[in-house]
């Protein structure tokens, strides 16, 4: 269960109106790497972890965080949408620096959303769940975390670029910091599980069942060997269980597929002449 | 550019059909963290690249691999595929298994597919580029990546649970140990920019411009304090730069929202009386 | 079964072509609340429609209706679209004025449609059917009716002020009376019904089976009680049978979740170390 | 900001384990009015308040209840997805009920989801947040939620006319019992905003604006009159601005479209031969 | 502008109810190929037709009758749903069978859609117009239009393999028997079309400037030739301007890309060391 | 299995950089007739392909030249967004055409994907796999492919229409010779195939069990007969098993609908009183 408290995780207060960054700012609110996607992401993995507590005390605890971001960003964007020059007949528009805002901006922060933030990205599509992950098996998920908190915090500090009102700068150098602490705590907690389980996800298959002659190749499926020149071609692999080998011309192992006729009730179309009709 | 060669990149042969199962399979060919995902994501990653050469070249070998994979995966299901029960008529559609079976496909795969392959999920969702993501930062991806070959390799190991076709477990064995090697890899590849540019993407925001106070400090949004005891709440944290730190009873920083009422012409609620019409 | 005649409901004659502004158009035709939900929304609820004939004649009239409203719109934004300067040579191009509109344009409306409407949204998101209900419970549906006439009419109201072509707004000024009837018919249907049933859908599920303890209790889960001066606060409750109630802190009366851990087949965390590896 | 506590609002506790059922229950939590709908909504409603302070209160109280309903929700599938018979060799698959079991669970809940809840719908299809709407016009917006709890609440009866397992009947009759109070509290917030403002949405807008010669017809555009029978089609209009009137055989009142050329650059199909080529 | 009359276009009466085939019957009611997909198709390129006024009429006319084919199907899956087995307690769920159906149904057409059809394929994904195109080109359309026909017989052929229920049939053999008209019908519009403009859209290109060696070449992007025995290989190109040449071993004709660094504040990775930071 | 090789298939080497153009060039990479919806569709054939040996190869053959296809695409994108003004503080922001052209960049290009091309549209909508077919049916898919073939030529056409940047039309002028040798194509495979099966998809159905009297008809929904001057409206059939017949005024052959009530237990609407509570 929930509580709302009416002060914001930290101040959200801009300068100066700016509908076009408005615009740009829902990247990091709706969109595939936006704090909703963390929100989400947090909250189910959490809700349904079957592990020790601890962690899924944790991943409530950031989930619950990550709400509060989304309403930081949400303030935000209705305040810098404040006097947006929507209509028509003002003299502002004529301007062709307020002309190009006028046709940067999102047209449904002004149609649909009066002036509010939406759910969605900075194109205006809508945030959706297939871009959050929940798999039960924690390092496969931390590690999701890991990369939604690298992208998220570059995406952050690609915004601070963008920008030079110092108000907006202000609540973003706070998001990016919680950021550099969620890249940490996941960091921490992938080293926690890897320690106990090993490098491979999952760590409950057996190795037997996989092909293990081609668990540690690297195949070189072009022209030129460039890519010979990395850690991941060759010495030990990072799972402290084999070789990594360089293929500098991998070989086809499968059959040509051949595949049967289908029944002629699917009327999909057969070698030879068409079948008569039945 | 590309060159196709016929013979599979290993073999895909089932010894029975089973068209519920090829339905299942539908998900690492199409889903979120399928096949088609990793070989657009690192097609993308490497087309835009640009880092070294051997970044580029490593990407594009192991995108290249990925789109023998769907073809692989695509192969098998057509052949799961093979007399799928769907002509009403039949003897065989009063048997209660047979009858269960048909409930239970994908009833695409004979109406649209024709008793083919689809790039969609175990669902029936189509599968969509917003899976994907080329950021630029190759630190950031590589852990997008690493993180799609654990989930990749969960869905694969769950899928090998699933079934005791042993055709479609040589196919899986196959593909979990490249699982395994693509898990290698990018473990390899992150540690190699990792000590060059340290732990936190991106390395290249100047530190000094975040809110620095807040960048090691895990904040404990709930009754209880069972996240403590983990290694991301004390200690050095993981960058080398700060000491973790547990708060146990965060504060709000920021002001309570209040937004300016908006121009009358949007048509919104604003406080008070409604405005006089225009 | 349906027919067309050649006119339009009513004029679709812009003053002049506005590409950004047919842009901005499209929300009203292809969006969350434009006319297309609401024509497939009323066919479908019609369609579906197990009650008195008298709904069902009624749905299937407004929803032909909207059928001409999505015309209209659709041969609007086709004017509106005559002569957008698409051609980079052209030296109108070189205009900071007609550039911006360049840039505002949605690029679909050349690129994809010729110069024609699409049956999109104003960020160019595509009309999908999640948009609509029918359910089945016409108390239910006519307050989904309801809303989205007034979303509608808010919307089309909004694009009235955006634009000051008088071509374009008599057009409006006829949508938005029909919104004005729509939402009358709506608040009238569901007099009618919510007269015979009470308010509260669906009307014939037994109360005994739900937990009545709770049916009228105003949950205040934030600090601060600014909600308690709302009239959903304190007095009768609106449909008759209880009282509201004001619970200043609400406790919960759930338990602390639990989960077994999975077989060891599912490949998750589980507490304690990884299992044996099977 | 948010804080969280590790009870439920309310105890979700299946008798026993129904992975078919949990994945029918996945509509209520993910489906386009399941519980992350309202909470998304009223979240982003409250967010965006211009209006007075016990709006924004009330919508971000309601707002994080729902957040708990998601959690319990979840809680509940994770239980009811104990035990899934996923595992082929299983003997217990070989039954027919459970074979159908197996072929009517979503496949996602053991592959992806490794036994826990998906912020999806009972189809796998992933929540999206065009689902909701936040327009800065409360009485819109209040219309909105009332239909939200209305069909939220029919989805829930349904679903509990469904099982017959005490546990999940007690969570649903908790939850029923909500949203009887939701219909009731979105009733109450509507009358006192139509009080002020009047019936008709957005009430800013000038009637002078609108073509008042069609804002009360009700245009039988069908063979056959039953739909004149409703409250809709004749007396006092709900606003009590007008009278209903019924227009048997309605009129088309616009032009006949009649599209210019477009220019040749864009390469349409123009009436008369085709053009030259450039 | 339109009218409705009550009589369906053609009958609609199943002989008992088929509550998972009435899931499978949805796909061409609001599948990819669907009837809503050239309801909405049709309409909108009468609508945006800028070419002779018999194309307008003509799409038109068909856009109509389409609309009555979404009606009938939606009749026919309303009756096909009627007495679906959803309450758990009833007897009959007891049976494997029923079990099976219940298992193989869609339950959002219970829960949501209270038997009713939806506006969804047979997987429960939602129609979206994505699924259309109306480019101006009336060439192009035609084909995409002959195209949709093909795919969407195709499918009905396929229904009508998967159930023996007389009066489903009958209906199926009028939409079938409308498909075969209206492939004849796309087939006449594109021989008068293309007997005017030549076979390759658009027309009105200059062929100049396109790279003319390459127009006609086939090339065989793979090991072996099997493709070289078709009619597509060798002889006059189909339109009459050149000859089909088959390329054995193609050549790359471009550069090797090379993509210059984006500046730092992109925060991308770039070759050599990361950039100090700003 | 694929190769790699590092040249492209042919130049993509822009002048200067153009980052709105970018945003417009997105449409044929990842547009609905895109590069890689065709690549996606072709591969996806050729895998499923049940027919002789020359069309899966055929098929594969040009699927892999439509991967290099968007490799170009993705190599042009990246270089046109070289240098684009993102950063706000940069003088030239300050001037109104740059202005203009940073709202009227695809702001994902900066925030999401670091100046690199994305999988994606003209207006930032992911490409998704509902865009393609493989029906097994090759006569239905091969007109699929004419059809994208012909938009997408259509569409190459207006992109070089909207620039006149040398190196974007260069290399639009190679894909634009590609399309026309493709609609080459598909128009040869479709000849070879109609002439041994007819021209009506799929050839398998007996046509008894179609309802002969109205596959020839052409029915005319709408007042006026305009639609009566085409080739399809009178003369013999293109398929020549038919005449062409126009029906001036179609009547209605079905029933006029009248749906069963549902069972109490669904809790929809039923005629008469609300049922009691069960």
């Amino acid at each position: 269960m929930f509580y709302h408290i009416k002060e914001l995780q930290y101040n959200a207060k801009p300068e100066r109106p700016d509908p076009v960054y408005a615009k740009k700012l829902q990247e990091i609110l709706g969109g595939q790497y936006g704090e909703m996607s963390v929100m989400v992401q947090y909250l189910f993995q959490g809700w349904n972890c079957r592990a020790e507590k601890k962690y899924r005390d944790m991943l409530l605890d950031i989930g619950t965080e990550e709400i509060a971001h989304v309403e930081m960003l949400a303030t935000m964007i209705a305040q810098l949408l404040d006097g947006a020059p929507v209509k028509e007949q003002e003299a502002a528009a004529k301007d062709p620096i307020i002309h190009a805002a006028m046709g940067g901006m999102n047209p449904q922060h002004v149609i649909v959303g009066g002036l509010g933030a939406k759910p969605d990205d900075s194109t205006g599509y809508p945030w959706n769940s297939r871009y959050t992950i929940a798999s039960g098996n924690l390092l496969a998920d931390f590690r999701a975390n890991l990369n939604a908190e690298s992208q998220g915090r570059l995406q952050a500090v690609r915004l601070y670029e963008m920008t030079d009102d110092p108000g907006v700068r202000d609540m973003l150098s706070f998001m990016i910091a919680r950021d550099t602490m969620h890249q940490n705590q996941w960091l921490a907690a992938i080293a926690e599980i890897e320690q106990k389980e090993g490098l491979v996800v999952p760590a409950t298959f057996n190795r037997e069942n996989e092909k293990q002659e081609v668990s540690y190749s690297f195949m070189n499926y072009s022209k030129g060997t460039e890519s010979a020149a990395g850690r991941w071609a060759s010495g030990a692999s990072m799972d402290g269980k084999g070789q990594f080998e360089y293929i500098e011309n991998p070989e086809a192992m499968g059959q040509i597929p051949n595949l049967a006729p289908a029944p002629v009730y699917v009327h999909g179309t057969l070698p030879g002449s068409p079948p008569p009709m039945q």
